[in-house]
């Protein structure tokens, strides 16, 4: 269960109103790497954890710390947004400045938000569900969780660059802090599994044996760039410690011609040998005549 | 530019149909971790990268490995619904083993692929271009690239217990294994940037001194478990080498109270200091009478 | 800013695993009147509410229990789960009850979730940010929360009759105690806006002179069915006090002929008076000839 | 069946093109309240009504008049690009009222549509079937409409302001009446729902007895806003006349910890008390040594 | 503008209800060639139409004509959920077509929509606004009817096999022969599109003599199959009366290497010549010692 | 299985950056006609084709070439975001024509992409894979790739004329030739399937005996257009040779009225024809009063 007090984790102040941020801010709210991304992604791993203790608590910690997120970033949008001139008319514009406001808008934060955030990214797209990943193994999800750290703070950095508001700065400053605490962390907790002997390298840590091992190890040459057999990945041992890196350099299919079998008749697809062979027949009639 | 030969990269042959599973298969073709997402993340990896050489050459070739997965898949499933009892009705089945069949069918396979692999899920949501990153930035985009080949191992190893069949399993442990490579191949690559001094730890490798970095180092505890300072993240030098985890045992939120600002009147936000007077005035007016 | 407990809302323990019942539940937590929606819809409307006060706070109490809801149903969900038959295969099938089980199952709440909730609906649709509305306009909003309450407490009516599982209705029997108060809290809090004088009966309440008056209270009687001037929208007042209803029996539109202009000659639309011509004097040759 | 006369039901003549304006106005006929979704929910509902009589036919009055809404609004937009600046480039212009333009037009508008609208919002994201409900349970869904209808009135009279062109504003003047009928209309039909006896206040009207009776109507307070308790939700009577409104002001979690089972072992969920245990015993080791 | 009776185009009585086929069935309804699609499709292209007169006027016959397409099988569907058994329990199922029904059914037609059809495909996918295309160009578009007609006739066609119900295949008979009318409509429509003049064999029909005509007619040879040039496409006039084909059966790149520019520096693209040479330095150094 | 080479099919230069260009090309890479939709749906036909030889070895052949026109389109677009302003405030523009670049810019090209191209159309919603349709039956597949070539051309002849830079002018010839040859390509396919004899006219070429024949030729009258007797489709032999076309001028509908049955009680549909009595006997009685 949850508890909510109305103070902000941190101030989300900008200094003035600037509506063509506050459409691009959208990305960091409801965009495939935003705050409700990071939200709904560790709620969930949280919830499905399998592992009582240090693993669970961490992930809940860090869950409940992100729906705060989205509340700056939201309180932030509105603010941004105080006075946008969402009735001016394109037609009466004159001056370059109002122009690109005008015409950056985003519509629906004042037609259909009122003045406010939208759960959706800085194309207007909403935010969905497929966007997170809760697969129960926490090696995978970890990545995937250092994975969006990342990409948030490569985003946010972009953002950054995008605003002189000192506000605005301010509040992305405790931001990145945050994103770069948060890579760090799961970073250490992906470290942590290997420590306690839960997860290994390889995701998962089973099937090893099983699958073709023949094929485990080698870079498949298929494009014509000369370099790929230049990196760690093409000779020397793999980070699992467990294969030794080959270089494919001209791979050939091993698998027989791609194709599909007859179809069911009720089905029709386009198959016909009579067809084919009627075909041929009055070729061979033609011919002849 | 491409080019393609008919045979296929491995062999894709099941010992007998087996339409419920052609339904899980989708999983791996059209899912958000499935082979259509590292097939064109992989792409536009490739076409976005910015240094020529070997990561650009490396990213090519495994781009163009991945197209032929979706190849191998395709053709899996054909074979899989060959016979599918698409038109059997489910009041004449007399079996339990058929009405599983019947029950648990995509069937979109049949009225729409007409006995083919579709590009969606193994619910049949539609694989969408929010699934892939290609962000510009390599460290970050090598991180979702582990992700995704984690992700697809896992989901590979669910469905290879899945089955019984000989030639399904065959494929499998092809898959696999080759999942098994990329898992490697791209933390090598990562392990890479870093030797080659073009990316380090923190995803962007930049602004680490602008942002707030009193910040940047502790886990705040908002959740009532009482284990998340036992893991290696709530103390020690964080895996950048530059940060000290610390432990926020009692957060308390650094901003003031969240509020958006008063509307615009156009926008007919409810907002209304008269109302409020009014039914004061009301109130007041109550009790005195 | 959020805080956390590990202890539910209210117990979630079914008596015994119920795959199917897992997947139909989906719906309660992704689907669009689930409870991802009100949580978001509420976050959204609370952190956007341009009245500080009793209106913003009792929305932000609300919006903080629906977290716990979601976190209720997939606790829930993975506990249905217990043992789910995934890897049965359909041909091994003997019995009945199984077959239902392995026809019915949500494949990717294996497959994905590693046998748990998905932020999905019953149709394993993702949840998305289309669903919710945060207009800024109480009145507007306090209508979609009464529906959204109401739709909720529908779908959990329905899925009460389709299990016997004592533990899954006892969790429902207080879910269904939710939406009741929260129907009359959404209903109590639209007479309050009224009480209030901040809201009236017409959403929003502007324009009621400028609109089209003439146009604003008759029934258009555009479908044959010979009752629909049988109900209390045909006649006497409207519930805003300030129309009398009407009934156009045989209505005529009242617009021109609809038609789109010409187009612009680098789009390619098809227009051409020549062509039209060109035929027209063919077919006149055609004639005389 | 439907038959159709090219006349529209309101005029729909803009004095002047104005491409900006035709953006925005796709809010109106593909957003999530626009008209799209009042013609396919009331359609849907009136095919699915399951009393014959004035209800059913009242729907379907209505429901065959929003299909010319669509139609009158899109008719609207085709006009507003006539001449449109689609192949004006962003260098080569001087003016900063076609800056505005250029800047803020629908380029699908153009590229797709040739000059007309789409079945998209002003964001460009299309309409989609989610958006409608028709469950079958009229008070529910009336609520539904009654929601719809006041969310279109608002973005409409949010349109209404930013638009200064006379033909423009009378057709938005039609819309609005219509938009404030439909809600009377709606209102007025649950009034006769409950008039008529066959629903009551709750929905659905059934289960009140077997839910949790003592869960059904209190307000808990889980946000430290300090006003929450001061509205007419927090005490007193609720609407249905049937249970006595409550405030729990220091609420308490009812259920036990959140937690997930034990994992199936072939879903690879990360869980391993040996694996705990492995790491404990080394440290112990560790100690020791 | 549109009237409407309530009198179906065609009967559509099932004899026996038939979950499991209403489920089917949704895929003519909301899939992406189901009946939504080409009443949208239709009536945006009607109200699109540049020329008056017989083009639009058919267009908007036909397009009245499926919104009753639509009803006919929502109305079916509704039948064929007569007395499904929606709240039988999966585990107390013991007959082996009920298990077929209780795995097959579509779950959200029950908990949604309360018994009766949706706006979704047979995958529960709904249906939305890119299905569908008006472009304002009348051979594009209609060809894209002809197409449309073809695959919903094809999919009618396979539901046709999948059911005994004489109801059932009466209503889809009728359906069949309209798909046959419109196949046949739009083949004799782009037919007098050319009979007139306004369009010809390629659209659009300008630019042929600006394009590079040298590609305009060979085909590359890019896969390794043996038989692509032994078909019409290969040599020979092409349809247009206006090219030779040609095969080419070696093909060449005619471009240059793929690259992308240098990034801006606020992108944090991953791009460091510095760090390459640091790197080459290294091994030279460690070459040389 | 694919091979790949660096080198582009054809040149992608342009000779200047243009930020609003690289947005608008968007379309062409992922919007529902775009490169991403051909390539996709020729890879899946071809996987899928059920005749050996010279079909499935040209679909196969066109399949490959479409991947390397997403390329061509994305590395175009990477070349015209060079230099692009992502980082000017709109409160700084000065110049109209920057005005219009800074309103007009995909502002996920830089946020997410980093300065590359997206898998998105122009209003920045992501390609998805209903977009496709690989049916089995070539006949309607063909019509449907007919339909995307010629969509496709009309798209780029619009975007064609939206540039004067020679470079993406050079491009987008090649591009248009290409198309003109694929619109060939399978209009020729189509002849030669009817000259195989494998599909004549009607899709699928089957059930033209069993369905309501006497409805298969009718254009049913259902607007008030007065031209729609006059085009080809209204009289005479259809295309197929097989039917005469006639004219409904005066529709009567079929069928029976639309309704749906009694619901099921655990539904809560709203029906009672209780309550419908209680309210008539309170009517009677209030009259006799």
């Amino acid at each position: 269960m949850f508890y909510h007090t109305k103070r902000l984790q941190y101030e989300a102040k900008p200094e003035q109103p600037d509506a063509v941020y506050a459409h691009k801010l959208q990305e960091l709210i409801g965009g495939a790497w935003g705050e409700m991304t990071v939200t709904m992604q560790y709620l969930f791993q949280g919830w499905n954890c399998r592992i009582e203790g240090k693993y669970k608590d961490m992930i809940m910690d860090i869950a409940t710390e992100e729906i705060g997120h989205v509340e700056m970033l939201s309180t932030m949008v509105a603010r941004l947004l105080e006075g946008a001139p969402s009735d001016q008319t394109a037609k009466a514009v004159q001056d370059p400045a109002l122009a690109a406001v005008v015409g950056g808008m985003d519509f629906q934060q004042a037609i259909v938000g009122g003045g406010g955030a939208l759960p959706s990214d800085s194309n207007g797209y909403p935010w969905n569900g497929r966007y997170i990943i809760a697969s129960g193994n926490l090696l995978a999800d970890f990545r995937a969780n250092l994975t969006a750290e990342a990409q948030g703070r490569l985003q946010t950095a972009r953002l950054y660059h995008m605003t002189d508001d000192p506000g605005v700065k301010d509040m992305l400053k405790f931001n990145l802090a945050r994103d770069t605490m948060h890579q760090n962390q799961w970073l250490a907790a992906i470290e942590e599994l290997k420590k306690d002997g839960v997860e290994d390298t390889v995701v998962p840590d089973d099937l090893l044996d099983e699958e073709h091992r023949e094929h485990a190890s080698s870079l498949w040459h298929l494009s014509d760039g000369e370099s790929s057999d230049q990196g760690g990945w093409a000779g020397g041992t793999a980070p699992d410690g467990n294969h030794e890196f080959q270089y494919n350099a001209n791979p050939e299919p091993l698998g027989g011609m791609a194709s599909a079998p007859k179809p069911e008749d009720h089905l029709y697809a386009t198959y016909s040998e009579e067809g084919m062979l009627k075909k041929a027949a009055k070729q061979v009639k033609n011919t002849v005549t």
